[in-house]
C-alpha cells in the first residue's frame, strides 16, 4: 500500500471526528474516530485531526507524497476559498481550515465543505444516488440538512447557503422562532425534533385521547412516533402525516428549482423507510404535478459513512 | 469575416423567431427576425429556420466550416440530448431538434434549450449577472418563467424541468387550477396576466373605492398598474404588495436551495424596476434571514435579446 496513492475523508461533528482512508478508485479502506475537542473555541480540532492522520499514515506506512488529498466537512457554512466565518457548532470564529491543514501536509489537496452538503455528495457519489446524474439529498435529524448534487458537483451557492432547505418557510401558522432568525422553516416541523414537538403538540391538544405515544412520557423521541404509527396509534399517524405534508411540499419546491432525478431521504427519521417516503411521495405528488410522477424518493443508504465518502470525493475528482 | 469564426442564436417564439449573429467572442454582429409558422404541427418552423441561417450565410460570405454552432431555445421542456416531448406552443410532437438541423448543417455543433433556461443563460453570461458565479433568473410575464445558472452553467434538471420556478406552490388559498395541473402556483399570482387577476379582484371587492384603475376598465394591463402604483393608487400598491410578498418568499425558498449571488428579475413587469425590486426584497430579507442581505436583486438588462444571447452562449462553449 506504501506506493499506492490513498486520500483521506474527514467529517468533523459536534462529538466525534469521523476519519476514512480511501484507495484512489474511492474504496473505502479503514475508519476510525477521535474526539471532538470543543474547548478553547475549539482551537484543538484541527491539530487533533492532523495528528490523527499522521499516526495513521505512520501505521500504514504512507508518505506525504502518496496522500493525494485530505478533504473534511465541518457543520457550518463554507466559503468556495475553503474558510469559515464562524462555525458555533465547534466554537470557531473565521477559520483557514485549507491553510491551517496545508502546514501540517505541505503539497497535498485539502478541499473543505459544509457537512450536510458534503454527506450528500458522498450518497449521491457511493449511495442511494449512485449513477444519477442530479439528485437532493434531504437529512431529517435534529434539523433539516440538505445537499443538492448536480451530475456529483455539490451546489454550494455564492454564500454558503446551498441545500439549507431546512430554512425554507413552509409554515405560515408556525410563529416560534427558528434559529435562523425567521418562522416557519422545514426544520420546525420536519426533522426529529420538529416530529416530537408536533406529537406533543398533538398529545396536548387532546387530552383525553388514548394514544400508545403516552408510554414514553417526556422522553418520547422521534423513531418511537414512527414505531407507534407503523402500529396504527392515531395521533403519531397523524404527526407523521404533518411532517410528511410539508416536507412532501418543499421537496415539490425544490424540484421546480433543480429537477433532481431522485430525493434521497437520511437522517435518524430516514430509518421509517418506505412508510415515511409513501407518505411524503403522496404530497410531493400533489404539489409537483410537473415531475411528480417522475422523480423518485428514495431512502439513503450510506448512514453515517456518508460524510467521509464525500469528503474524500472533493478531493478525488 | 468570411474567415472568422462565427455562431448563430436562435430564439423560437411562439409568434417570432428571433436570430442573432455572434462573433466568436460572442458580440452580436447582427440580427433579425422570421415569423414562426405553426400551422400543420409547426412542421415548417425548424426548415424555416435553416433557410434564413443559410440566407444569411450567404449574403454575408460565410462558408459552412466557419460556422462554430447553433443554439436554439424553444418554450418547452428539453431534454438533455436535444429532443422535445411535446412542445404545444409549437404544435410540436416529439421533435429531434439536433437531428433535425443537422441535416442543413452536417458536422455544426447544435445545442438545444428551454427558452427560458436560455435567456437565463444570456442575462447571466452578457447581462445583469454578467460576472457573477450563480444567478437565478425570474421572467415576469404571461407566466413566471425562470432559469437557475450555475457558473454560466443552466440547471435544465432531469426531466427538463429545472427552473420551472413559476410552478412553485406559493398561495394556499387560491384554488383556481394552473395549466400545470397544481394550484397556488407562483405564476396564478406574480405574473403580468395574475397581477391583472389580483387588481380585478380587488377592485371587485371594494366596488365604493375609487381607483384610477378603473379608468382603463376590462383592457387593464399589468404596466396600467405599475403607473397608478406609482402614482400612489391605494388599490395598485396593495395588488403589487400581495406580488411582491409571494414573489420574495419564493426567492427565499431558491435562495435555500442554490443560494445565487444575484436574482435578476426580467419579463414586461420588470420595467417597474427600482420600484418593484425594493417590495420584493423587503419580503426577501423577511424570509430568508439567512442570505436576505448578501444577494441581490437586480432588472434584467437585455430584454427580448435575451434568449439569442444564451442560444449563443450554449455553442460557444
Amino acid at each position: 500500500m506504501a506506493k499506492e496513492k490513498c486520500c483521506f475523508g474527514v467529517d468533523v461533528g459536534g462529538t466525534t471526528v469521523k476519519i476514512g482512508c480511501f484507495d484512489k478508485e474511492g474504496h473505502l479502506i479503514s475508519k476510525w474516530e477521535i474526539p471532538t475537542r470543543k474547548e478553547s473555541q475549539g482551537k484543538y480540532i484541527l491539530p487533533d485531526v492532523a495528528e490523527s492522520l499522521k499516526e495513521r499514515m505512520e501505521m500504514d506506512g504512507i508518505e506525504l507524497e502518496n496522500v493525494q488529498g485530505i478533504g473534511i466537512g465541518v457543520p457550518g457554512p463554507v466559503l468556495a476559498n475553503g474558510t469559515v466565518e464562524r462555525c458555533v457548532n465547534l466554537g470557531w470564529g473565521h477559520t483557514d481550515m485549507k491553510g491551517i491543514l496545508r502546514q501540517y501536509f505541505p503539497g497535498v489537496d485539502i478541499e473543505a465543505g459544509n457537512d450536510a452538503n458534503v454527506a450528500a455528495l458522498g450518497e449521491v457519489w457511493r449511495g442511494a444516488g449512485r449513477g444519477k446524474k442530479n439528485a437532493v439529498m434531504v437529512t431529517l435529524g435534529t434539523g433539516v440538512g440538505g445537499g443538492v448534487g448536480i451530475a456529483v458537483q455539490i451546489v454550494s451557492g455564492v454564500h454558503g447557503m446551498g441545500g439549507e432547505i431546512g430554512h425554507i418557510h413552509i409554515r405560515d401558522e408556525d410563529q416560534d422562532t427558528c434559529n435562523c432568525g425567521g418562522h416557519g422553516c422545514l426544520e420546525q416541523t420536519a426533522s426529529a425534533t420538529g416530529l416530537v414537538r408536533e406529537a406533543k403538540r398533538l398529545l396536548q391538544a387532546a387530552p383525553e385521547k388514548t394514544s400508545s405515544m403516552l408510554e414514553y412520557g417526556e422522553k418520547l423521541e422521534a423513531k418511537d412516533i414512527v414505531a407507534c404509527a407503523v402500529q396504527g396509534d392515531e395521533l403519531a399517524l397523524k404527526a407523521i402525516d404533518t411532517m410528511s405534508f410539508y416536507l412532501g411540499r418543499a421537496l415539490a419546491s425544490i424540484a421546480m428549482v433543480v429537477d433532481p432525478e431522485v430525493f434521497i431521504i437520511g437522517g435518524g427519521v430516514s430509518r421509517a423507510g418506505k412508510f415515511l417516503n409513501d407518505k411524503i411521495e403522496k404530497y410531493y405528488y400533489e404539489y409537483a404535478p410537473l415531475t411528480g410522477s417522475k422523480s423518485e424518493i428514495v431512502t439513503a443508504l450510506l448512514g453515517n459513512d456518508a460524510g467521509i465518502y464525500g469528503a474524500a470525493k472533493m478531493v478525488l475528482d
